[in-house]
């Protein structure tokens, strides 16, 4: 018997290039973004200025650069940054965070991945505030949040926290790697969002399905900033437009797709919620994430995704019990049965030889 | 009425020269440390060596100092130390460990200042180990835990940790600024606390009583770069003899009389504690500092604060609902009976206007 | 009259993408490069491996971060590295070089652009290697000069630097953003400048014409080593295998090239100066950079810069005193020509204008 | 035969603490300076502001850190300090200045010293100013010139140095760690030297011959920041009256008799000057310091610092031809007598044994 083939839910950065996108890309109008301007470089960053309602943009390599970048222009070294830990700032980037920024991470544990007025009270008053303790200077908040299967944090949950940040002083960036699903979700727009913030960023490689790059968003003297820091990160594309061609392209014609996405991870999560081995709660599946809990077929996570993988499903270790599934632009409806179907199989089987 | 002499509680770093430790400093052999040694330093450095049964040792001007240059010996700009968020090394010291060394501080809030293998097991799956996630390098620990009110940190508690770490391929360091306090207490050794750690540093200035001063501990390579570090740093003092004399007599005259220290705490913590103003559980006070909850007395920790000083009683602001009194060289059993005196006499004052 | 067309020789970068180049990024096979690998990446980095002779090669976005993540891997903060101070990595990358990796740049000022043994024991001597003084841990190359000329480093040379810096315990790496221009122009391969470091880095976007991109060969423990600080510094790229396939192709298809660029850039040089008003020395033309003096025509270089502007010809304004002018592909022997009646044209008004 | 008794002419950091001092100490007033303040600190920090003419000033350890200090509050990482090389913040501080501070040391080779306001526009024009590259922020000064034989650098020069700076948009830092020397060599006053300057550094520990400490004055707003660096630095002394005190005894007695340590090194020059092995002009001793060339002996100057030590004379090496002898309190006429016939035997002895 053939291995069946392989279906690659760990990331949505995994989607492949369309003809459309290769088309565009291969089209597109360049010059030297380092020597007075690349167009279509030009034009992305113009599209997102607006899409957002700040007055600048800035095209980047990747979601980390933009977040490093914006970490910069809103710090100093020994400045401190209040965010949650299962933030992608803290919980995947804090070698860059600390090493290169120089800044303290004070992280909360939310239990649902929304910073509250109440989590950043606290969070200011935890430490001594000695000179030699860092200084509160930036909150960073994440929406849709990864580790809580997209979950996305909502207008009036930013407003409120917006209103006691400002209080304290504090400048807010949002890490929006995923703030399209966010907007596709609620309804709420990207400018409304990030109008609950100083500066924001987003992925073009994920469920837009770009081969790679982000946008920073920010006032016009913050991103004059940023630009300079990216050229000390290395970040500095001559003929970026090729790349950008695919960001414009994907915020043309794939946001409204990701109620596709959206769609087969609720599906997908009904579809194993029946099951007792899953631990998946169909509720707080809202965007292209799904996390579950393998807790109840006896297998560490890293057991199960190897299992998975076996089956011909690509899963992401994510907690030591639970795995992490993405939808995404490749994966159709058929796909998402035919994981479904697969993982079940491996259900049913695991707990048969539980059992046994 | 005069005002009363004000008795000042805030911290045990408080305590005066006494004459027989100005004329130990007076009449210090010295040199340059720098250009050849000081004598008296070096005296200083081979006791503590001995004393904590470590190769070698380094006297630096303050523990946040020692503490800095235990950092930099472990780890390099990116790396991961998992600690407690009440530890100074985050409590007071996070701009220096971020901005300076650039480091991250992956911080557990342990219940009791404890750092127990499961909090440790808890910090090291609590990240995304991506290659641009801080890798873990160092455990610091804290003994005696400042924030909770002077606990000791036991030597079973401390092997049972050291075994895990070990086995994660971690280092440690014990912020050990109030460790003589934690060998007085519990009767093991220096050398014992010492034995669970790779570096331990130590504050003269504390109970111990010196003018300033500390002493970083460990295996002679990792002192040897300390030293050079410390130059960077601007820790370089040509005669310093002067100051370590200081610190060797406190070594040989001031621990024993840390018993006294104690129980001081512990008498004040009983006479406070039958008021129902003030939170404080007996049990607690194992060392020279006694943590207070007033919540009961309606007052903030801050007015609370403002208003002993009225009476005559300087403590520290602690929590937003508690103070810190510490108990040191300088203040006998009359002194401390006074302070309850006072502190009674308020709460009784504060209650009746309360109820006013 | 209608203006000109302008001929920009401001720099190889601003070369636009072929028809070619375009059609084979478009049919680029690719996959997510951080998450398993994209093909065409690695097809790049396998032939980049082994065109330099080095176990290991990285794709990276800009010269300016190979050279950067090259520093990362060779030092630590509060080492140091010699160089030139007109090589890139102080002349353009300063900022990036203290303020990230915090090392210490050594810099001597070589009258050519060759940094001999004689100028490497002066650095090295140059110093008071106190324990607060940075430690020589790299020397960072340049190859071919951009700062003069575009001059070639010779094999010889290389040799007899890197017998001395071995002998001191320093590591090299070579900034070979135009080492395909050295190695067409003095017949020495690749492989053989690049056994002369330990790391060497090469772009793709300057005579080799790609859109942008640079490759870092080493050892495969310190390009492990930079591929996760790639990440930190925010330059991981998922499908980037559309831009490797441009990389690529260039060299496929533009290496051999650079002859014709090599030509036009003596032609040029050949051309301006008989004109008295230019100060260029035919010899030193070995590339494809030309560096001229235009102090006669008592004009700054701003200003001539700006004249030559009014003409139709870009150039870039070197020192305060010189131009740079660059030939690179899409501009042949009649662009060169033109650039030449137009320069002189100017040379003569401005001497005429001068008289007057 | 007895050895002979050592005169160390290594250091002025070499004196030792007179009995006056050691009574000065012994009684100082002392207090917590990190708990509401040292009287005596208070007084010294007051002392000086006055005495230099600046809003406030800083008690620190060391020159270093003094210095370090400085740059923290001058600078942000990836700015640029224009220096000498032979300067101490570049000299000896250099892993400090870019290792912890983040910063661009771009340094010129003076030949005597003097950083003109040629070598300034030199310095401002080496870099190509783009935006990776460093930005110019700060010019650090060295007075009097530890390398260039303890040279004054002159009100006059620093005034038109500071012309220049000013326009350029640069603050002055002036490491002044001898500058009581060129005070009393000058007769210029210490405030006349700080106007000329933003901030400067003035150590206890050299002619002033305290045991260590350093003052660092300036603008309040920026003495203020340095204060609370200082505390990351590790700096923070509680008790520091007991140091301070002999910085103040020291500004009250050890200034003029400055005077005797420069007619001594006028007269070691002197003795010296007249036999061929020793290449000094005698016009070039303004101050303490001797550098003194020994090429004409055959020896290198670790060769001839090791027979000097032999014959019973500690020099420092210097160079790697010269050598360097510090006058300094505690060494009298009688003393500099001795030193000279024992280098004046050292060098017929070396002569000889080369001519046979």
């Amino acid at each position: 018997m053939p291995a069946p083939t392989q279906i690659d839910m760990r990331s949505d950065t995994l989607s492949l290039l369309t003809p459309e996108m290769r088309k565009a890309m291969a089209e597109a109008e360049v010059g030297d973004d380092l020597y007075g301007g690349d167009p279509t470089t030009g034009r992305l960053e113009q599209h997102c200025a607006e899409l957002f309602g700040k007055e600048a943009a800035l095209f980047t390599t990747s979601g980390t650069l933009s977040n490093q970048l914006a970490l910069r222009v809103h710090t100093a070294p020994g400045d401190e940054i209040i965010t949650d830990t299962k933030y992608h700032i803290n919980f995947y980037e804090s070698a860059a965070s600390a090493g290169l920024a120089g800044v303290a991470l004070n992280t909360v544990d939310s239990p649902d991945g929304v910073l509250t007025p109440e989590l950043l009270r606290f969070a200011l008053q935890r430490k001594k505030r000695a000179p030699q303790c860092s200084a509160p200077a930036l909150v960073c908040l994440e929406n849709t949040v990864n580790f809580h299967s997209g979950r996305v944090v909502s207008l009036d949950s930013l407003r409120a926290l917006r209103h006691d940040t400002l209080t304290a002083g504090l400048a807010t960036h949002i890490d929006g790697a995923r703030l399209a699903n966010a907007s596709v979700a609620s309804g709420s727009s990207l400018a409304e969002f990030a109008d609950t913030a100083d500066t924001v960023s987003m992925c073009f490689a994920k469920g837009l399905a770009a081969p790679f790059g982000s946008i920073l968003v920010g006032p016009a003297d913050l991103i004059e900033k940023a630009a300079a820091h990216r050229m000390s990160y290395g970040g500095g594309m001559h003929q970026s437009g090729v790349v950008a061609a695919a960001a414009l392209y994907a915020l043309q014609h794939n946001v409204e797709r990701m109620t596709e996405d959206h769609h087969h991870a609720r599906l997908l999560c009904k579809l194993l919620s029946d099951h007792p081995a899953f631990g998946v709660e169909p509720d707080t599946v809202q965007t292209n994430i799904l996390v579950v809990d393998v807790s109840s077929t006896g297998l560490s996570a890293a057991a199960f995704v190897r299992a998975a993988a076996d089956k011909g499903v690509l899963l992401a270790e994510w907690t030591a019990t639970s795995f992490r599934a993405v939808t995404r632009l490749g994966l159709d409806e058929t796909a998402i049965r035919t994981v479904a179907e697969r993982l079940l199989a491996l259900a049913d089987q695991v707990k048969g030889s539980a059992a046994a």
